[in-house]
């Protein structure tokens, strides 16, 4: 199966996402600063691999520690530079706070002779979990879409939500491989996503690997599509969900979700439920990432714009939920209104299935 | 005065649009052929621009006849061969249409030994009277355009409809220009217009000439922007426009529409009335250029795309006339209802003025 992050040889190995499609090249990373580097420069992105590699990078972190205080001191840094790196995905928070609690268990209740070789053998244990029950929740929730299609569907998708971005089988693109598999998918429109290209050059990739019909258009062109009755839904992923359903994502989904609401389409959001922050109210309060102007004025390495130029560039967008079709999570597809639907799926994600495929 | 195309030393001269920002070269074109060539490789391009080139092509077509009858054939081919060049933009049709008259009224007023010479001389004549009527246009409707912004204005443009996209002015970067000579511009959003990123390149090229505050941002990114309360009037130029206010316009536009409606925020079309094509009942009729897949698959001219993969290249998109806030023309700013606006406005264009900044 395709993943973007392993561990191996007692490292973490990452393949570089910024070369794709033309180089497929991996990482090994030792050190935890290196974690921190490939996920700012993006050589690992998505939210749920973020995660995933933050988990491992955490072990990376804190494994040379010969005393518990070193241990401590040492985690703490560790999670302080990775959950810098970026602001807006919470996967990030959410793996790094699975492992506090791991710390946390382990000095509660280990002898501090054991302490440090134990604690970093219970951290990247929790990773392998975290890495794991990503992969599961992915093929449940691309189950739970498939449903939702019709026969034949047309699928639109914006930036890559697809193995690359998770820790293998994808959240949006999960959706769609299980479509594929069930025989449900006539093709994908995939959405270039400028500026850094995700949907033509990783989530092209990802299809072109699985035989999967697709076709690329520029980030413009989804509403002609639409008009011309070329779309029967469009599934993203998610980088964070506030409480009441609303959704920051890749800059440029928004604008799908309205064109959507106008068409008539079903415009949902495939994500595994440690991407929700149930903390935040709304999606006023996701702190949206602004990146470096550059990524905008130049292309694949090419300055296209003018001497002096300058640019605005948020990485993501919000999403009202009003806009949202529903929300598709490994525990069941959750539909409006989305507050109590999203709390009973956090406290309650057995009594959701029932809107899923294997429902009674 | 800024300007992408001209006749000197009995030549059409075109500025290369390709080749900015980057580079400033002349091309100097002799034969219709590398006209034709020179529309379809978007030398020149912007629907007014095109009509322009068109004209003196039609010069540069029959000038070397040597009898009426090698005028008639010459006229017709290279009649035909121009109207092959891009089908979405009417002022191509338009402007060849006034050179047929020409030749009309020279064919039946003149005598039959002057006839060559003579209708060439017409026709350069009218080539240089259209490129005028241009430049007077986009002033005119600047003007009305500028009255309706608000102080302080934030405009969003597409693409580029500036000096480059017409004779000299520009049609939505007329409207920004008169603003900004008015004090009423505050900033210029600028979508960078994939896949031939005319925004990035050619809107902030003539931006940055004449010192016009301006920021770039790709093409998902203008709901973000409005959701945030950044943007005050969307103006986009047109390259085609049907007799009910439908707008044909570079891909992209029509998402625009959707958004600026959603946002309460007005969404101007900036236009001479030679872009009005009103044997077209509305825009289901307007035909869409698809281009090269290759446009989409590759950037500045490197490859982004695996291997293989297609794409989907429309070049045009319809925006529905009931998203249009206003029609903005050298006669006036048309309001809705825009088939009796838009009828009034060709039929009586001296009775529109009261719209715009010169009413009584």
């Amino acid at each position: 199966m395709l993943t973007p992050v392993w561990w191996e040889d007692s490292q973490l190995k990452l393949l570089d996402q910024t070369l794709l499609p033309h180089e497929e090249r991996v990482l090994s990373l030792t050190r935890v600063e290196e974690v921190a580097e490939a996920i700012r420069r993006l050589a690992v992105r998505g939210a749920p691999a973020i995660g995933v590699a933050a988990a491992y990078g955490l072990v990376l972190g804190v494994r040379s520690a010969s005393s518990t205080e070193a241990l401590r001191r040492r985690f703490d840094e560790a999670y302080k530079l990775l959950l810098s790196t970026r602001p807006t995905a919470v996967n990030l928070r959410w793996a790094l706070e699975r492992q506090r609690r791991v710390l946390d268990r382990a000095l509660s209740h280990l002898e501090a002779q054991d302490l440090p070789p134990k604690v970093v053998e219970a951290l990247l244990e929790e990773a392998h979990k975290i890495r794991e029950e990503d992969i599961q929740a992915n093929r449940r929730l691309g189950a739970y879409g498939a449903e939702l299609l019709p026969e034949g569907a047309r699928v639109l998708t914006h930036c890559n939500a697809g193995a690359l971005a998770t820790a293998g089988y994808g959240t949006a693109l999960g959706v769609i491989r299980a479509a594929w598999e069930r025989g449900k998918l006539d093709k994908v429109w995939v959405d270039e996503t400028r500026p850094l290209l995700q949907g033509a050059r990783l989530t092209a990739w990802e299809l072109a690997k699985e035989g999967i019909p697709y076709e690329i258009l520029v980030d413009g062109a989804a509403g002609a599509l639409m008009a011309r009755g070329l779309v029967d839904a469009v599934i993203t992923g998610a980088d964070r969900v506030a409480a009441n359903g609303d959704v920051a994502n890749k800059i440029g989904t928004y604008a799908l979700a309205v064109l959507s609401r106008r068409h008539g389409i079903p415009f949902y959001v495939a994500l595994p439920t440690s991407t929700i922050d149930s903390q935040i109210p709304n999606g006023d309060e996701i702190p949206i990432e602004e990146r470096d102007p550059e990524e905008v004025l130049s292309v694949a390495g090419q300055r296209v714009a003018p001497a002096g130029a300058s640019a605005r560039n948020y990485a993501f967008d919000v999403t009202p939920h009003e806009l949202v079709t529903a929300l598709i999570t490994e525990v069941g597809v959750l539909r409006p209104p989305f507050p109590p639907s999203i709390e009973k799926a956090l406290a309650h994600p057995e009594a959701v299935h029932r809107h899923g495929p294997e429902s009674s």
